[in-house]
């Protein structure tokens, strides 16, 4: 069954989704073709329609409000923007409550391996935003992996002279953790990063 | 933004998929709606148009060939029915190649737990396909829980008298594994169904 295949093909590319749960999801949605697939099917349409990314920062946004209401609203902080590599990432530190400025995303970051160049992320609309617009510091809420160290090494050398504070997300112990459970990368830099407790 | 919502929401209701994955699949898509949503909703819309459950086993198979290929192949064993709990179990089983006569396919198991009771099955097609063929043995490749048991005893009672042979696939130790990794109940299912090393 060809078009069995091709669901399954199609459902495989979705992030984290191996081929043996795509069959399963394939099957599930034939079997509910008439309700769970329609409805599936449905909200994409309407999705596609939509929905986009935010001309500025690159997070989702409807196709009637871009620049997106992150963008355009005039409560947040002008002066700080954060850096990130996914639309996800926004939407996981606007949930945290613990950012209140501007947002970036690189759709990406810096990887040989995954081909992902200087002219594949959005490096063009940073420089455009950042000579527009003066911030007084740039955070880089980027992995604390090769890549994401290579990215922010790329932009701290950009941004050199221009007089803006970079910064970049602490790495130590994730809370509700403990040392049994941290890897050595991640002790030793929870170590080297440690705060001072009487401040 | 609803349409993103809603999206999520939809895909949340995929077998396998929380809330996160739904959301980090809904963001992809969006992110991919030119290529990888097109491509998803062109093969959801096909598989929709293409494909069907067939009548008599239950499989999934296309429209134009119902009864399907395994219903309807002359090279199978017309002797012994296997029952299995969904299409997804005969797909398994086929490509075990460990079995060569027939299938059905209830669509569930008897769950009180989650509304399944016997007319919600495929029980009364699988009445009408005993009653109309003679088959000599069932075989019975349920799940080993609460629930495939008391499929199975309902079956077994079911066909009492019949003169037909109701079987229940081996319960025991995976392949590839030992007794550390085994829990007990699957431990001492191995034992009682020792198989003799002489035969």
């Amino acid at each position: 069954m060809a078009s069995l295949d091709r669901l399954s093909t199609a459902l495989s590319k979705l992030p984290g989704i191996g081929r043996r749960s795509a069959e399963r999801m394939a099957l599930r949605l034939v079997l509910d073709r008439k309700q769970m697939m329609s409805e599936l099917i449905a909200a994409m349409d309407e999705a596609q329609r939509e929905l986009c990314c935010c001309s500025l920062c690159g997070s989702i946004t409807s196709v009637d409000s871009d620049p997106c209401d992150l963008c355009s609203s005039s409560q947040r902080d002008d002066d700080v923007l954060c850096v990130v590599e996914t639309p996800n990432d926004i939407m996981m530190i606007e949930r945290s409550g613990g950012f209140h400025g501007r947002y970036h995303a690189l759709m990406g970051n810096l990887s040989p391996m995954k081909g992902n160049g200087v002219s594949d992320l959005r490096f063009d609309v940073l420089r455009e935003r950042m000579a527009s617009h003066k911030f007084s510091e740039v955070i880089l809420a980027l992995s604390t992996d090769v890549e994401g160290d290579s990215t922010a090494a790329f932009i701290t050398e950009s941004l050199k002279g221009s007089g803006i504070k970079v910064s970049r997300l602490a790495s130590g112990l994730p809370s509700g953790s403990g040392i049994m459970y941290s890897d050595s990368l991640t002790l030793s830099r929870a170590l080297s990063g440690r705060t001072d407790v009487q401040d």
